[in-house]
């Protein structure tokens, strides 16, 4: 955490509420719809979303429906990702983004909706507008963790943040929540976050380093290697603090190291949750070009094998060596170097002696980093992955049955 | 099955005999090496192999030091996949080339070297060695079997084919090896596969056979979408049986539908023994253009969450649609069709109402078929997969240790 980051557990950024509700939409009964408003006209704001080609009906009615730069209230279900629903899953959303327009007093281009559960089943709008209209009446400036946890699908803890941020111009606050858990991958992971602020941000400044601190954290992550249809990052900045970010000063500079450390802190912990995750893999591929080393890097983080190897704690890198191929393949001979937690066990595309033993117990360990230098230099890449587990499958072989 | 193909258990085609031997090279004690050596010096081969950038030692002195039309023995071992092994990994198969070559009476460039196993430890070449030279004399025209059990891993069925192929010109003998049963992808499958036949084929038919009916059976089949180091496929023909397959004749097209239906067999029969396999999946994409329909059909077969559902006997649709929407990035709204076991899910990009508890009935039996319409027409590709179980985890969560 950077120092002039301080963790301080309590209300809202100033001008921000939230409520999260039961409203039905999961079978289980739990907290399924968040609502989160901004009361500062001046609010700004940035969003990033899924590049899949199929597109959640929120999604596309968020983009195309609403003013990206100056979203103030944001209403957001679980139970149900109203993704591949056609007209009717559109004409759902838009009436969950009427609802939600009337309940936090603004007009409705000022709304965000997401969605996240199952996909391909019409969701009920009444019983999501209904949810609406309770969690209006709960709207408070410490309803972030029940918003939290109304987003949550089968995430097994909270991700949150809760700091302030003293910047040279005066102190702000920042918080954030985030869910997982499965169909996770970078480009970018597939999950939703929601981000408040109450510095004073231009919305140039807003959308740069939102996209700056995404490329940073959720494109670097993968629990599955699955994108989503609804990924979902939205960052608000209410400016009641009167704190300004202004571009191009040290104060952007401060608060872009502070949202940075935020995003990659929930990016983390959502691998570190991801579906059955025991243990992260961080892997860094360096060399080659640029595109290179991305997709070697994603081979490696998605490698059903590698991740197996990760959740034995097995050092078996010919795994690592195998990805590496396939992911470049027609470029034979690769004169590869792996080393795992600092040890070498390959070097130009050979395997090296090493200390078995100790690679044993390092892999043991709840992170393990390996790093890739392919022939070449300039390019780097980094990913954090989970490992696949038994309860991966359990989770994901019984999940809408 | 073809009506002209007959299953006959027995001996090789006329002209090869083979063995198998325990030489240590596995861990269990069980057999790891085998000799497949075929008499006539007419003999005639094709070969294809992985395109992984991390080719295996066997692999690269195979394809620069041997004739790939003109092979007559077989090296294969399993226990080490003598991959990632450097200049000793190349010097080692060079040793098992040598002694396999005075093991058959024939020249080294018309030997070929096969292994699979562990990837990154050096295989000790004197084992195989002496390996080599037991085998040698257990050569026995009925030695298939024991051929067939020493290149396997994980497998746990025997994949062989012994058939009689009635042409118009005569009848000839087919018969066939084949290993899966982990890393297995599309292009092209990751196994070893070694066909036998007493046709008389040219050099060219014999590639161009082989490229074909490749390309329509471990081309298409996914187990964990990882492409291995030393995939090998190698088909040999000793002419022993007089029955001659000239180019562009009905003896060709009898003879290329028998090895057509022989390959698609043994890939089947691989994803069906895919580690910890369950149920088999079969994806057809049809529209758009050929790369597209290719690249969605991979990403739904190498889905974990579509992995995961065919597993739970789960008719969860929407992950076939987040695959889709995942390969085809960028490209929203895509109006896509799709049909499980025949019954329509999802029509233009929306959920349609079926029969959900007949549909889950369906998708509870052996094989599953998933049909998935893109906008336009023209291209059509195909891929069968296996589940995802609890036994893959266990199978590579310890594998090496």
């Amino acid at each position: 955490m950077p120092a002039h980051v301080t963790e301080n557990p309590g209300d809202l950024p100033a001008g921000f509420r939230a409520a999260g509700v039961a409203c039905g939409l999961k079978p289980s009964g739990g907290m399924d719809l968040g609502l989160m408003v901004c009361s500062a006209p001046e609010c700004v704001s940035a969003a990033r979303f899924t590049r899949s080609g199929v597109l959640a009906a929120p999604v596309v009615l968020t983009q195309t429906r609403s003013r990206l730069d100056a979203l103030r209230v944001i209403v957001a279900n679980s139970g149900n990702a109203n993704a591949a629903t056609g007209n009717r899953g559109f004409e759902d959303a838009a009436r969950m983004q009427g609802a939600a327009s009337m309940a936090g007093g603004v007009r409705e281009d000022q709304v965000a909706v997401a969605s996240t559960g199952v996909i391909g089943v019409p969701l009920d709008a009444s019983v999501a507008i209904k949810g609406i209209a309770r969690a209006r009446g709960e709207l408070r400036e410490y309803g972030h963790g029940d918003f939290a946890e109304a987003i949550r699908t089968t995430d097994k803890f909270e991700k949150a943040i809760e700091v302030d941020v003293a910047l040279p111009s005066g102190t702000v606050r920042l918080t954030a929540q985030a869910k997982g858990a499965g169909m996770i991958s970078p480009a970018f992971a597939t999950m939703l976050c929601f981000v408040q602020t109450d510095a004073i941000l231009s919305a140039e400044t807003a959308d740069l380093l939102l996209g700056v601190c995404v490329a940073r954290s959720f494109d670097r992550v993968s629990v599955d290697g699955q994108l989503s249809t609804n990924d979902t990052v939205i960052l608000q900045a209410s400016g009641a603090s009167g704190v300004a970010v202004e571009p191009q000063t040290v104060d952007e500079a401060a608060f872009g190291e502070a949202l940075d450390w935020a995003l990659r802190k929930l990016a983390l912990d959502i691998v570190r949750d991801g579906e059955g995750s025991k243990r992260i893999g961080r892997i860094v591929v360096s060399g080659g070009d640029d595109g290179m080393a991305a997709s070697v890097a994603r081979a490696i983080a998605n490698s059903p094998l590698v991740k197996a190897a990760l959740h034995g704690g097995d050092p078996n890198w010919g795994r690592i060596a195998q990805a590496v191929g396939a992911a470049l393949y027609d470029s034979a001979p690769l004169l590869l170097d792996i080393s795992i937690e600092g040890v070498k066990v390959c070097s130009a595309g050979a395997a090296t002696r090493y200390d078995v033993a100790g690679l044993a117990e390092a892999v043991a360990g709840e992170e393990v980093e390996y790093v890739v230098a392919l022939p070449g230099d300039g390019a780097e890449a980094e990913v954090f992955f989970s490992d696949l587990s038994h309860e991966y499958v359990t989770i994901n072989a019984d999940y809408t049955t």
